[in-house]
């Protein structure tokens, strides 16, 4: 990879290690949403992301992550591809996790046992977690989103370009963003990548 | 204006005051960026942006404002309408402002006596501060934008939704960003909004 811009741009991990867990590494298809974050399309017709955009929009949400307290949070991933990594996230700051279903109605109705308050939003994939999405417009509060170069990116505040399909990539980047998280708190993390994700 | 959604948001100024200072009215035009943030069109053929999404955006830009000292901010407006309000940033909050003409290379070219460094920059319209994005793009650092109904919001970080052309719609949004910085360095701002814009 030739990095013609950004040369100065310090990544929050090396990039062979962004390299080595296929975070760039996009599907065939791609939405206008996204385009701006291709960097290419591979011989076989997968669409690349551009690391620098990546990294920076990680920091970006670490950023907006670190303006909330954990109780405030909530994380969102009906892909089972992250479910490891979002309950690790989850355990280690204390935010709450929905690994698989969202349970309807939580965020929006008050009459519910199970009715819980959130300030911001993390989602693993607009398409497969549209129904918090939902939710969220209707309370009003923030969404940042991990969107792969297929996903629609209505009514997301805050895109964060990357491979949101593979275990290993969301693991690098819910490891990434936790430990920033932490670090907003005066925390450093401990944790390695292997607590997020299956290594090999 | 019915407000269908989101009745809990709490706003940062009263939604009268957004309405009086036409924050609200975009332009004829729409591109795709901006058309989820358009709640209708007038019979006139002016769109209409959607107030809830420009006070959640303004509340999203203050908490990225936030995380960076004064000195690594830089606000860009070549439009008029909007120097007296950044100005008024400037001289309160200590972030720098270039109003009218954003002198080239001052980010890129460090054999300039005049380079300088910023971790984050503040566009008043993308499409007048088109070279200070490239710039931004070139050294790797996250944008955010006031972006009216017919910009495009290409390598903008985080859009803020709003008019960006009136004077009085400008100095509200100004406004609103400086005492909400401001606030986050645990100062209370003092001036008005009239330091911000020619009020009636």
């Amino acid at each position: 990879m030739v990095l013609t811009m950004a040369e100065t741009q310090e990544f929050l991990v090396p990039l062979e290690q962004y390299l080595k867990e296929g975070i760039h590494i996009g599907t065939k298809f791609k939405t206008k949403y996204m385009e701006n974050f291709i960097y290419k399309v591979r011989n076989d017709g997968l669409m690349i992301l551009n690391v620098q955009e990546i990294d920076k929009r990680l920091k970006i949400a670490i950023n907006l992550l670190s303006q909330y307290k954990p109780e405030e949070v909530i994380i969102v991933c009906r892909r089972e591809n992250g479910w490891k990594a979002v309950r690790a996230f989850s355990r280690i700051t204390g935010v709450r996790a929905f690994a698989g279903r969202y349970p309807p109605g939580i965020l929006t109705n008050p009459n519910l046992e199970t009715f819980t308050e959130a300030k911001l939003m993390l989602i693993t994939d607009p398409w497969q977690d549209k129904n918090v999405i939902k939710d969220a417009l209707n309370v009003g509060i923030p969404v940042i989103a991990l969107c792969d170069t297929n996903n629609e990116c209505n009514n997301i505040d805050l895109v964060v370009p990357c491979n949101n399909k593979g275990k290993r990539s969301l693991g690098l980047a819910y490891w990434i963003l936790a430990r920033g998280y932490l670090g907003s708190l005066g925390v450093e993390m401990k944790e390695g990548i292997e607590e997020f994700t299956d290594t090999e």
